[in-house]
């Protein structure tokens, strides 16, 4: 098998450029010169990056290469949705040891191919250089006519969640019970004490999230942002950015029957999982109005956070979730 | 001294957000959202990226962090400028290991903000993550009117270099014989065995790069690329490019007289620099124009690509040069 070594980043580079052939009508210059260039008209452009890097965001030991891309992808275009925006194009930034192989790189451009379509985004450019580790950065542009930041929540509106929290987090507890990665993208089954499709629900959801449909009208929302980090931790942030507090409920939090089951089996608390665990790339957002389709798991206030427990008690929310370098 | 341990991924944030208060009148959302948001009329907008990686593109034992930063800056301006662009905004994508001490990120941002402001771009976004190694990133969007690609060369054109090449590849060699980093940032002289001038030149090209004018005007260009990676192979991806041959002339290859001192002081041969030696940053195109300030190195012909030496013999140029992965 051919390793980045014999293949070399000539080869390399023309395998990415023959491999994603763009074209579209403001794509004056894809792949391959010097910078990417696009026309645009008058148009609000959303820009976001985000980077993926060994031992911190995966395992080769826990995911296969196809759903490293393809997580990355879904990450950045979580940033535009979080925006409101449509994403459009994208850059790839591959730091990756010469000695990776060939079974590396070709499920990698496969699982990229498959995020990349799935929402409409066309890959644009990029780099590719020697590392000792292998880090991977998606840059993504996307267009929103009206968008909508962190900052823009009022004392009254609704706490709306956009599905449940704490799959991912439950996802990645059981992958690491079964200790290798678990080929979902080629229907693997796997015979574990619990039903397989609780088991498939909570892996997808960690391995190849699907974002949800973007909730709407936009002009209905006053703030929002997506659950990357944990619902606590992302809560603080986006009331800290607009100034305001909140209050939310246990009892409203939506709960999937999948999650509960395999956090039984785990023998793990479903609301440490729901407050805390990142990933699940749900939108949360505020809004005056009544979001059909949404969990409205509580409401703005002028100040404070808390959470009102099942059994009455209220307890301050502090921002718990993942943060790099561990603090 | 504080770690990113005890700093924390909010406590960086913060430090850069405070660092770099960026406003224009197209920013219309900057760091700290889930994207930049940017309001533009009717533009061409430019778009590339490049990273660096600790143990290829830099080591800590022989860079200093202000010039880390300063360097991916240049790059990235300067694959803006190969394109006829002008830069105007950036993202970084820090993901650095967690007991990466405050003694590194202070200098880092000050060469990151010094390299910003020289060439008028503003930071408006980025990603920080946990990391094995140190692994940087730079995506820069720049605007252009009129925009250059590689691929525009016709037969009979010049072919143009803005300055001399091969300085950046003497200043790598002498910092290996110096063999610890050198603060040119803060003015530092050393003691050697040949004029300080000539040293300095090379090093400052190699670890503070200076870009050069942009030739002009750009109707006169037919195609552009900067040489990054070494002459040959840079003239060599232009050609390919355009569907061209190209001829040149050693005789016409600018050589400074500082990199003349400094090679013979090393004992390595001028020339392999020249045309082998890559980071220079400098400019290379084709244009049918008398282009004045510019050396005008050779010409583009129908196919072949050859270098015709002093003493008259012609040689095939073979794309040699830094590729990654060593192949």
């Amino acid at each position: 098998m051919q390793r980045l070594r014999e293949i070399g980043e000539e080869g390399l580079l023309k395998i990415i450029r023959e491999g994603f052939p763009e074209s579209s009508e403001e794509l004056l210059v894809g792949i391959g010169d010097d910078s990417a260039v696009l026309e645009l008209r008058d148009s609000r452009v959303l820009i976001s990056t985000d980077t993926m890097s060994e031992g911190v965001h995966f395992l080769h030991s826990l995911f296969t290469p196809y759903q490293i891309a393809y997580k990355l992808v879904v990450s950045n275009v979580s940033d535009i949705h979080a925006m409101g925006g449509s994403p459009r194009w994208a850059l790839l930034n591959l730091s990756i040891p010469a000695d990776t192989g060939y079974d590396f790189i070709d499920p990698f451009l496969k699982g990229l191919r498959c995020g990349l379509q799935t929402y409409g985004v066309s890959l644009i450019g990029g780099d590719i250089t020697d590392s000792q580790a292998s880090v991977f950065t998606i840059t993504m542009l996307g267009l929103a006519e009206i968008f909508i930041t962190r900052s823009g929540a009022c004392p009254g509106d609704g706490v709306y969640l956009t599905g449940p929290v704490g799959e991912a987090a439950c996802g990645l507890e059981l992958l690491k019970t079964i200790a290798r990665p678990v080929r979902l993208e080629e229907g693997e089954k796997l015979e574990l004490n619990l039903p397989w499709d609780d088991a498939r629900v909570v892996l997808e959801r960690f391995l190849l999230p699907k974002l949800p449909v973007m909730p709407g009208p936009s002009e209905s929302i006053t703030s929002m942002i997506d659950i990357s980090d944990g619902l606590f931790i992302d809560l603080w942030r986006l009331c800290r950015e607009s100034h305001v507090g909140a209050r939310i409920y246990e009892e409203k939090l939506p709960l999937s029957r999948h999650q509960q089951s395999v956090a039984a089996f785990l023998g793990l608390d479903p609301y440490i999982l729901m407050v805390s665990g990142g990933e699940d790339y749900q939108l949360l957002f505020t809004s005056p109005e009544d979001m059909e389709g949404c969990h409205r798991i509580g409401e703005v206030t002028r100040e404070g956070l808390s959470i009102v427990r099942i059994d009455g008690r209220v307890e301050e929310i502090t921002p718990l979730g993942y943060q790099h370098f561990g603090s």
